[in-house]
């Protein structure tokens, strides 16, 4: 199997972007195809190219992180990430992880793989960790001004790749709102409510805000621009409470001694909360295997990423979605 | 002055809500009607009524929180939160104080009072620690399906209420979307940008989900379906820190070394971060002073809203906003 990655995107490429390919490549053995500036690649793999699993496809430009990501694909059509799906339409390689601009990632996707029939709006679907195991967040890719039917197809589409890729077996979707009942919500998430119910996934309802991290709904499905807000919301509370706490344990001698002795721990729990070091998120709805990371991802979310890829293409997930799409609009 | 305080509503009522009535009145000697039924309520007071500041105003109904809110003021006539908002009206107290269904409190104020000339809609501006200072949320009361002009007068109401109440000269308004620069968000967004630049307040742009905590923004604006979903999200999260912190620590010797020596500090740490500790919430745009807290409120957390309540009518924060709109709108 062979992996293209973006090694020009993320904050911290190529350095830490290299790293965890290396990683990957060395704790499975698969291939990996670096897409990027050779010169500047060379550089971030100082030396460590030690196997023939590695590879570097050479391309003079990068999508930045902070562009606009259809002006920006129009602008650089030689970019890294254009260049690593062009690489994977052609069948040269099986995935492609990129933890660029996320935007410019879906775009690029979707312009050079095209859309699963059935699919109107290709999603990201995050997983994010909740109270009783994993929840996946869909859209969180920025599909903003959605119509129920996205919505519906959001969580399809999110129950395809629960149980395929994650083996949860009839995996519960939810659909974030503000109140559990029927009927509650804008008008969106109301109409979107009676689709999710006649759809045949395992639909339980609204869940609110104050529900999404506890694991009931494990699949929560919403628009990308809530989506994207709950995400950084979330992301910048649990930086925030770590800040915070470690601010207040500092101020008191006990506090102190308390974070002297639990420092280990500490450490332990950031990780924990910290979605950079979660890995990958896929996008769901296009013609092939496309995951995005953190942009501030570490060289072990790279990692995991690309064996998130791996798993994608041994699990046969795309054709799994395919195939749940065309049924479920038969 | 007096004070209408929903004696029936919120999780502890009327237990926690008498408590909490009681030390406003010791505190700052200003008088207090409790609403609701009278043989509860002397119940909660068990004997502690020791001053002619209290006083009971019976009535039959409540409405209960879970309840939908125009149903149940329909059908219920003489809940105790419409009784006490007929009090308003009728001059007999100075403003009214609930932690009970919170969408019924606001429905109460704007079928009794009415609303200030030139809203369309009354919002509820929440005030959640960030890391600079108070940030006020505004709306968090559920108005959903909003348009841009709803937007702008969120913003233009909420400056009001920051400077003429919390002493913010020339709060820094935000605008909550999915990157900071113009343009980003959906289409509501995207025209309430427009509108809110050309308001006269100091608008300082867009906000992120994880700059809502940061203070970088002191008021920030969202439609009531984003508001709920980030309200009761950051609360679960506050919540699940505590939770799954403490687990951690118990789990490792060293950490219950930590948690030991620092339990003191911990309880401190949870009641900054429990919105239920802090106070009341005012609704905003309609004729009269109306202040929501959260269901779970503490005694204390009822306490602040009592005192809120006070300030709201010695600075005479609705005749400023009624000016400030009257002015907006010329």
């Amino acid at each position: 199997m062979f992996i293209a990655v973006d090694a020009m995107g993320g904050d911290n490429a190529p350095g830490v972007v290299v790293q965890g390919a290396l990683q990957a490549s060395m704790d499975t053995g698969i291939n990996i195809v670096l897409v990027g500036d050779s010169k500047v690649i060379s550089a971030g793999l100082n030396g460590q190219k030690n196997s023939d699993k590695i590879r570097i496809h050479h391309c003079d430009e990068a999508v930045m992180m902070d562009e606009s990501p259809l002006k920006a694909l129009r602008s650089k059509r030689d970019s890294s990430i254009m260049t690593a799906f062009e690489l994977l339409k052609k069948g040269e390689v099986d995935a492609v992880v990129s933890a660029g601009n996320s935007g410019a990632t879906m775009a690029a996707g979707i312009l050079t793989l095209g859309k699963i029939e059935g699919v109107d709006r290709p999603a990201i679907a995050c997983t994010v960790p909740g109270e009783k195991g994993q929840v996946i967040l869909i859209d969180v890719g920025g599909n903003v001004d959605c119509r129920p039917v996205h919505l519906l197809q959001f969580g399809v589409m999110a129950d395809a790749f629960a149980s395929s890729c994650l083996g949860i077996v009839r995996p519960r979707v939810g659909l974030l709102s503000i109140g559990r009942e029927a009927g509650k919500g804008n008008e969106q998430v109301r109409l979107a409510y009676n689709l999710l119910q006649e759809s045949g996934v395992n639909f339980i309802g609204n869940v609110e805000g104050g529900d999404i991290l506890s694991g009931d709904a494990q699949i929560v499905v919403c628009d990308g621009f809530i989506g994207n807000v709950v995400l950084k919301l979330s992301e910048g509370m649990a930086e925030g409470f770590n800040t915070k706490f470690k601010k207040e344990l500092i101020r008191s001698i006990i506090g102190r001694a308390a974070a002297f002795i639990g420092r280990g721990f500490l450490k332990k729990f950031e990780k924990t909360l910290d979605y950079a070091e979660w890995g990958g998120a896929p996008i769901l709805g296009i013609k092939g295997v496309g995951i995005v990371c953190h942009g501030r991802s570490s060289a072990r979310a790279i990692r995991n990423a690309i064996l998130m890829a791996v798993d994608f293409v041994n699990n046969r997930v795309q054709e799994k979605l395919s195939i749940q799409m065309a049924q479920f609009n038969a």
